[in-house]
């Protein structure tokens, strides 16, 4: 089958194994499958991965054990848990220690003509939210897994440091909450939707240190973070959403002195991502920079860097 | 006057001129004066200080001007905010933009014959609570901002990794919770008293990684953090309350990865700690290494790293 695979090079090929179908999990046809910067920095060396890459899709499960699934459209939370150890047990599946993630870690992502993913990771799509919505759930839900992890009042001053693939979920999931919410980023051509949604933007140079309640890093690098820092008040929270291929410094003693909290924060919950998709709250379509068919995928990792979402239509 | 000074390096001197009292100040005559960790550091570079040293103290009111306070035997909050700007307005007076610290930033110490602070710093000692046992307390209320930030439930597990002078007040704020508590140290012939307050005490290499629900960095080295980082779950919450005159790395990646919390954390409630202390909830004797008069200042600040307590008689 065709696939596009990372293996200390990226290279696309059109006799990729079929993946075998183990008990419990669903053999899947992706529709679409969505670029992330977790999938560059991949390509940069990040997690050591090599396999087939992606792991934002939509797409219709061709076979599986529970026929309940058979035929339906779907889209699949990225990590594959065992579901047996302590750590599942108390509710942490995304945080197994024996868990596969979905073109991430020990296991063949999407980016494929098929794949694999338990049913249990499977959330059905509602009819009414497009292939090209759906595609954004597994962004959205990471955005959601910000106010899943801190409450966010309405009245607080929030920043959210970038405006790249992340930083659209998550400024649209945030505007949500009513807090006075502001996007430092450096592409003011792609502010014009979030100014639409009544959110202020602004360039990080023109914003006052130490202002905000709770500061958001999605910017995926080193002086983004710095940016960020900069920005969170003493007592503030300060929410960690991109991982870099490098380490980073950051002044500890500062972070004592200041006493923030620093919240580090991953994959989030799907189905009020669908939820919030379906009522039609969150703007996608403006966010597609490009589409190309999955034999163009090296194209489309060319193009990827700079733009906001590029699509993979298999 | 007599006074411990660092201004470069650490001196003691009898001819300090004296404080000059200004509106809204206490003078104060010390009795007590605790070496702290922070001390330490500052004779290594840390903040920058120059001046008298000394932060921990109980003594009495000499001169101010509300007659309330005159004659009364106190101890003090290092922090002397403005009370006017917009962090002190919301309560966060220790974090305030223009405040000064005793013995630390722009102030000088109690460790000489008088010194000033705020008259609203100020804390009177209950008469039960000897100056042996005031002088904890404000380590002991930096303890208790552990509680103060952050909701420590009976049923977690709960990991102090460091049993320095700081340690030794955490774990005693924290044994109150009723956590399962586990110290981690590297001097087992301190252990005594924890292990009769019920505290499970061990060395690092023992313990299993990702096992604590919530873990406390309080070593003052970047190996203790370390260790810190290795012990707590992922979704774990990481205390902070070391402060170091180096620059710390950390994988923020994996913090990502496992979301796991960092929360610094620095002076906390003076009024709660009192209650404690007064409460005998709180060891503080067997915490006292040694005990030298002011003019054997520098003998003391050498022996004090490796020690417990080591405390100043002015």
């Amino acid at each position: 089958m065709r696939a596009i695979v990372f293996d200390g090079s990226l290279r696309y090929t059109a006799d990729y194994p079929e993946p075998h179908r183990p008990s419990g999990e669903a053999l899947i046809k992706p529709h679409l499958v969505g670029i992330c910067n977790t999938d560059l920095e991949i390509t940069r060396g990040y997690m050591n991965f090599h396999g087939v890459l992606g792991h934002e899709f939509v797409g219709t499960v061709v076979d599986c054990d529970n026929p309940q699934w058979r035929g339906r459209r779907v889209v699949g939370e990225i990590n594959a848990a065992c579901r047996r150890c302590v750590t599942c047990l108390r509710g942490d599946e995304s945080h197994c220690p024996y868990r596969t993630t979905l073109g991430i870690d020990r296991r063949d992502g999407a980016m494929a003509d098929l794949f694999v993913l338990p049913e249990a990771c499977l959330h059905e799509v509602p009819a009414t939210v497009s292939d090209e919505a759906a595609v954004f759930t597994e962004p959205l839900a990471a955005a959601l897994e910000i106010v899943e992890q801190s409450h966010i009042r309405p009245s607080e001053r929030v920043a959210v440091v970038g405006d790249g693939k992340l930083g659209a979920m998550i400024v649209q999931v945030l505007r949500l909450t009513g807090c006075a919410l502001t996007l430092v980023g450096r592409h003011p051509e792609r502010w014009e939707l979030y100014q639409r949604q009544g959110v202020t933007c602004t360039t990080s140079t023109d914003v006052p240190a130490a202002h905000f309640d709770v500061v958001i890093d999605c910017t995926g690098n080193p002086s983004g973070l710095a940016t960020a820092r900069r920005l969170v008040r003493p007592r503030g929270r300060l929410v960690l959403k991109s991982t870099f291929a490098a380490e980073t410094q950051l002044n500890l003693s500062m972070l004592v002195v200041d006493e923030v909290q620093l919240i580090g924060s991953r994959c989030g919950p799907f189905a009020p991502a669908l939820r919030l998709l379906e009522r039609g709250l969150i703007e996608t379509s403006a966010l597609i920079s490009a589409r190309y068919p999955l034999d163009a995928g090296l194209q489309a990792f060319r193009a990827a860097p700079g733009q906001l979402k590029v699509l993979l239509s298999v």
